[in-house]
């Protein structure tokens, strides 16, 4: 007995949950969970359903590419742990809720390497026995610094790239090579403060509240589909420097709270938005 | 065209998702909204499916009959507006947060009346056009007063009754009459402070966050069914009476939440708990 | 015996409090609450001092006024309740809070009156008591009918103006003439999505939070320093419109709060932020 | 020039605030932070100062004992780094946290060891360079027991033990040794749920939030003075299973917060409750 995931979006149409699950029924497999949603505005379904039983993968696809409208889109994912390479600059605390969380088994995931444009984190990945490699960014161009990065990345065949506070941004290039594999945390509220020292900006606008925001990774700058938001209140006690302070935790949770999300699945990217099911 | 909302719970069994759609989709009913949810600790399901389309009750409750497996429980509910009965006694602030939402459309809900064993809140209410009767129990044993109370009520055909911070303990006869039909707003985070006085006990033990409960009324005084719970933090500056005023905001949220839920028929009661769908 | 509040805001230098504790205390007077900030990036000192007693408020600012340094604000404001100006466009969710608050006593105001560019909110005001002024603004431009609109206000002789969702954009010499007198409640988390149809751009941005600001109004749109900001979460199954809903009960606890904060004078205003003690 | 907080307890009476700023100021320190309350249930005093300057201990204290009412409480303490012991079971998170928080400065705190009742995380502890003691109850009785770990503990000169799920309970005699001196992390919303098993009752129940408490131990089980609690919202799709795995991230960080207060002098204990200024 396995455990697979079938992720379906179309157009929507009448009778498609019917179409799905009796394709399953027929294949007797067993429905663990199973989330549908329709867009309204653009008229497009989307399913996810946690199945259990014997799969003869062929048979179903072909069953259920019979039964989709043309242009469906359907994946079965089994449900086997992902792995990932966590890019880092300097911060310890993305970083390290990862590794912990990886440890203890909090997120079903194995983190297959670190890279970093600084060796700070060195020390602390290694206790964890996972390799680091330090590819520093000084003396070289964009291109040619994430051309060193990618050598290194591409040894691993990792299904997401975790930026956990990786503080350089990316070209569309790279960008486009893991289309939709690569998470970030920012750690503003987004669509606020976009761009440099969002906690300095915040500051100086006098918000009561900060925020995280994790999401896919495009070419437009933190404009990407947003996973997973979250806040905390500040006053003004905080200065710049206490809200990065009180922001680490909000962005540790964020970043975990979204990877347990994509790596279990539950993520349909559609358009600029996330559909978590 | 019309909308309907099929409510579904039985044994689980394999293929129950796909016997249930297809019978829809047989009767050409749209599927708007679909959540089911199986208890595996107790081997139950749960399906909340929102129909659209041209509804023949019968045969589509006898189509239901002959799939589902014995004992199955299924009701096909409209989605007309609901009609409240309010229980009252002198707080003003959740009985004026339901009648503004009734007013304004963001409950969509029809307060038949409002009973009280006061007659503080008559005013309020009848700004709202809505008949007040004043039922004191001076001199009245709760029998007594509950009889009373109950010949306001059975004149209003109420699909509900709210207990609006109704500061009366009701007898089982009375509950037992109106079964899973009763909502009350308990002004603490059951199981926490369960019984009179709430936020005394609260500010006595030194709690940092104070709460409130929407619940089912059963006999077993605060320990209904939950609905819905929310919070809010206080700190060492809050005397009991300053927790019961910032609870204010609190309670009457989470009694307006827990009717949206109830009112457009989210709710299934299973044992002494709900699921949400 | 009376209760008076003194806020001072001045440059910092050693010895403040204890200089005006000293004052207090020779006065006589009781410090029921004290708070105090040190804004140490501008070097600037705030305090709020609630103090009851028998005041000589001629002495007592005297003496403070030769210990201060030169340049320091200093007001003794008496605690008894402020009077509101209310305006309004259609919705009706905050002024109803408003009202309903102000009647059951939970907001320590008066409102003088309620102004609305539409009449819809008439029948609303009216069951409390309070006069409701249709102020069209149909054939006029903006100065003339904010001529109009300050016709009315001007016989309240208000402490504040509360735009209980007032959907139209301030002039500059309107917002100079009540300058921080001016409390709005904006219908996201400011400074995300400036401007119209705030719910609107978060829907096609897909932001899993949404949010509300109250904040006086400045000269720049929705610039203006923030008192209260608060959010509630959301996901892909809310359409702009649900957005809008959910976002009622945000956007009128956010406003209650600010104006208690403001009307209890916790609020200073420095720069484009304020100080809440 | 050092930094040292001034922790003043004592009866209220008119001018303290004043008394002890003079005193502060007369010292030619400057006051960094100022927090006061003012229980008027019980007519209590507290103060916290952060003063900076060059200190003479001996003539401040003696100064405030003079000007301060009888009984008073008075404390200078140092704004060094605490030393603490942590006491574990066999799970990870609060643990792994902790040491996380301390390695990379979050936390502003020396490890001095941990001490486990199972060799479950003696590999994490030893990650991080930190001696762990494995003291095995087998075998013991729960005197016995306790005196091994305190014989441990004794070698380190802790200023708190922090319980970090460790999951017996202790004697009054140990209680009593360290007074208002270990910090427990439970994991439920107290009071709601005290003793064994709370994710299996809060499931139980099907309570729609779940909690975590850190205080400060007593004789009492789980009744101890409170310093910090959060909550998560759950609903019907959690086991009791699913609520631990999601209550691990609260219980770290409530945690975490509790002994940041703690570490840094923020916390008052008064009778059976906390007051943080």
């Amino acid at each position: 007995m396995e455990t697979k995931i079938l992720l379906t979006h179309c157009k929507d149409e009448p009778g498609l949950i019917s179409k799905i699950t009796n394709i399953c029924y027929k294949h007797q497999l067993n429905i663990v969970h199973n989330n549908e949603f329709v867009d309204n505005t653009s008229g497009h379904f989307f399913m996810r359903t946690e199945l259990n039983g014997y799969f003869n993968d062929q048979t179903l696809i072909a069953d259920l590419d019979q039964a989709l409208p043309d242009g469906a889109k359907r994946q079965l994912v089994s449900s086997s742990r992902k792995r990932i390479v966590v890019l880092v600059t300097k911060e310890a605390h993305c970083l390290g809720d990862i590794l912990m969380k990886a440890y203890d088994g909090t997120l079903n995931v194995d983190i297959a390497a670190v890279v970093g444009n600084y060796d700070t984190l060195k020390g602390l990945t290694e206790k964890f026995d996972i390799p680091y490699h330090h590819v520093s960014h000084q003396g070289l161009n964009r291109e040619e610094h994430e051309t060193e990065v990618m050598k290194v990345i591409e040894q691993y065949q990792a299904d997401y790239l975790v930026l956990a506070k990786y503080m350089r941004v990316l070209t569309p290039s790279f960008v486009e090579k893991y289309h939709h594999k690569i998470i970030n945390i920012h750690h503003s509220f987004l669509p606020a403060f976009i761009g440099a020292k969002p906690y300095q900006q915040a500051y100086e606008r006098g918000v009561k509240i900060i925020g995280a925001t994790a999401h896919f990774v495009t070419d437009d700058l933190d404009e990407g589909p947003i996973i997973k938001q979250d806040v905390i209140p500040v006053d003004h006690n905080f200065s710049a420097l206490d809200m990065a302070q009180a922001g680490r935790d909000v962005e540790k949770n964020v970043l975990s709270k979204a990877l347990n999300l994509v790596l279990n699945d539950h993520v349909f990217v559609y358009g600029n938005k996330t559909v978590l099911l």
